[in-house]
């Protein structure tokens, strides 16, 4: 198998069956494939699906893919875009056909995941301390020499741990350490002094690898443009310091990996990797971006760095969660069939964004349509006079977040504009 | 098959693979089936389980699966406890074999579910308005006469859309009228008036037979005792105005269902319950509790009735999010690797309870530790000097709400007091 080539996986995935697992599917497609059911291409609207059903705009997602992947190359950027936001192999695979470097991952079984469909460049953006899972990812890279998993360190502690559990290890673990994004933001270290204290810790062992240093500037307190580039600089200043150091140098490490980079800061910091000093050896500038490739209709709306550099695109909203008005008991009042367990609802609640009437009159805008609460399987709808909806209309709801929003959906229709679905995007949570 | 009787598909989820879809189970245990890995009889903490891993309690579940099995007895009333909260069909058949009349449910995707398990009796407890949904859930009494689904309708416009879904039928779909909490409140009809015009849509068609009322008295504004006391008596009352005007009349309707009882207000629905009049035919009163399975450490352990009728029992929070320190960058702050993906957080943050430091000494409480925050991979802890505690420590969180907390994880050990894992519960979400 090529690096990061097609997965046996990947394509089983077709072969899977449609049944009670999948909500929102067609209950009379219960036995075919889900290669069978991509290739009736269904209407998403008339075709059997059953409310709530989210889905995902074909159109939209290929041309934030495409974005993003212009945007990374303008920039001569490396691109790992967060994996943990979809856990969608077939998304993995586009990101990477797409020519991203590797997946960006949270915690190791989302390096399962990505191992089980044949990701080899994995970038595991969190520290890892947990014996089984890295004596696991120490098998893995054991197993494939072309196999690379990388990994944060911010502790001398947690180093220790680390070395303790890979005893035995044929080839080291890669790490980069964390620099903290302030004193009261989340993981990292918070001074260059310990950053030197964890990678002197790291040379001392022969389990671990020093590669780098990493961050994660959506943790800046207060976060304006001016402190996440100062911020940044301290991270390129702190890669600068370890190679000047000599703390790169003992370990045959072809390139320095310096990686950064949310969803709402990746302009700034592709201005700050620009301004990096040349280092004793090339410097993989590795992005990590993850809400892209669905981006949404809420925060990231407002926060996409492209709000900033309209000359360099716009991402889309490719997510709608379609759900359908079960009751409508008061002239104010409308509750439909999507709830928590269906909507992101973490950082905002979902917005009604058009109406699909039971007649087959086509969508209009929800005007004076507001969605005020969420229960687990209803969301509460505020109407204003004659705004409808009524009873067994579809409404499309636009939703805020995109890793809340992927969860709380195992198999999800990809519909083109006039709602023919092309294709069912898998996740695994 | 026996109504409700073992299903073949319970069976078969012994057989499933152990994977990368369940997170938290054992690296090593790749390949076994979850039947062979339930044998193996693992201990939690040192049996290869990766972190973050969610755990039930062996005993505290068998407590509450059992406490709830008394407490309906006694009173005299009939249980379809909830089973959207944990969508676990093991869960269902022992709820079923503690007693219970069947399976409460909130939308068509989880009848599914229920169905595709043998549920046979099954109480939906939600308007359904979705065409094929409906289709399905006729299908399905067609095809065994043992099967029974009673759903809601609140709307003269709800019971055409369902009749003109339903054409066809072989046999009509049972369905109650909903009585809405208050008028501000959820679904359900806002007065008796149109709850007789409802009433009399559904005499109207040949597919959908009404036998009984019911309501969910969680929703009732500014609860107290005596504001949901006095709306349980209206529901009670509206059973009986349909009742005395023959409306449950022409319909061979062997019994009449009169349902309402969450779990914040099961001992009041007991009351009110007992209170029925004697109507024309034999009343099932049915409490639909789901909360009570797993209990919690946050909400329900502040609003369950249990706390009002000490003398009657207590439910015991039977979850615990096992997660591990991976980061301690400095004296006040910790972060474990568990985050909105893993733990409820729509209602309470969860809450440290124990430290099981990593050296092997033993459990302590988590005292001076507390959850300030979750990203979506990480909890933050906010710590005391010398609370604790250190990187590679396990915390173990408990958790408020047990319906987002279910929903978080597919395949969930259940362990015994001493760490012993005897047996795993798939959810389907």
């Amino acid at each position: 198998m090529a690096a990061d080539g097609p997965s046996d996986a990947l394509a089983r995935l077709a072969d899977e069956r449609v049944d009670h697992r999948f909500k929102g599917l067609p209950p009379d497609a219960d036995g075919l494939t889900v290669g069978e059911l991509a290739a009736q291409r269904r209407n998403l609207f008339t075709g059997g699906f059953t409310t709530p059903v989210l889905a995902l705009s074909a159109e939209r997602l290929e041309h934030n893919l495409r974005l993003m992947e212009t945007y990374t190359e303008r920039h001569g950027l490396a691109f790992a875009p967060h994996g943990k936001t979809s856990m969608a192999p077939q998304l993995f695979r586009r990101q990477i056909d797409r020519g991203a470097w590797g997946i960006t991952l949270a915690v190791p079984h989302q390096v399962r995941v990505a191992r089980a469909f044949g990701i080899r460049r994995i970038f595991l953006a969190n520290e890892v301390v947990d014996g089984p899972a890295l004596r696991w990812m120490s098998a893995e890279l054991d197993a494939d020499p072309e196999v690379r998993i990388v990994c944060y360190v911010d502790s001398v502690r947690g180093v220790e741990q680390m070395d303790a559990a890979l005893a035995g290890a044929a080839r080291p673990l890669d790490v980069v350490v964390e620099l903290a994004a302030g004193d009261e933001a989340r993981t990292g270290v918070r001074t260059e002094k310990e950053a030197m204290e964890v990678a002197d810790a790291v040379a001392r062992t022969r389990t671990l690898r020093l590669v780098g240093v990493a961050g994660y500037e959506g943790e800046v307190p207060q976060a304006t443009p001016e402190r996440v580039r100062a911020w940044l600089r301290r991270l390129v200043a702190l890669a600068a310091a370890l190679d000047g150091s000599g703390r790169f140098a003992g370990a045959e490490v072809g390139e320095i990996i310096v990686s950064a980079g949310g969803s709402a800061w990746f302009d700034t910091v592709a201005e700050v990797f620009a301004e990096l000093p040349e280092l004793s050896r090339p410097v993989l500038k590795l992005l990590r971006s993850g809400a892209y490739v669905s981006h949404d209709d809420g925060h990231y709306r407002r926060l996409t760095p492209f709000n900033r550099i309209p000359e360099e695109g716009a991402l889309e909203p490719a997510f709608r969660l379609w759900a359908q008005v079960v009751s409508r008991p008061s002239a104010t009042q409308a509750f439909v069939n999507a709830g928590k367990r269906d909507a992101a609802h973490d950082l905002d609640l979902p917005t009604a964004q058009v109406v699909r009437p039971l007649d087959g009159t086509g969508e209009r805008p929800a005007t004076g349509v507001a969605v005020t609460a969420l229960s687990d399987q209803h969301a509460w709808l505020r109407t204003e006079p004659g705004a409808g909806p009524e009873v067994g209309d579809w409404v499309g709801l636009g939703l805020s977040h995109p890793c809340t929003s992927f969860d709380k959906w195992p198999l999800i229709p990809v519909a083109e504009a006039d709602g023919t679905v092309v294709d069912y995007v898998r996740t695994f949570f």
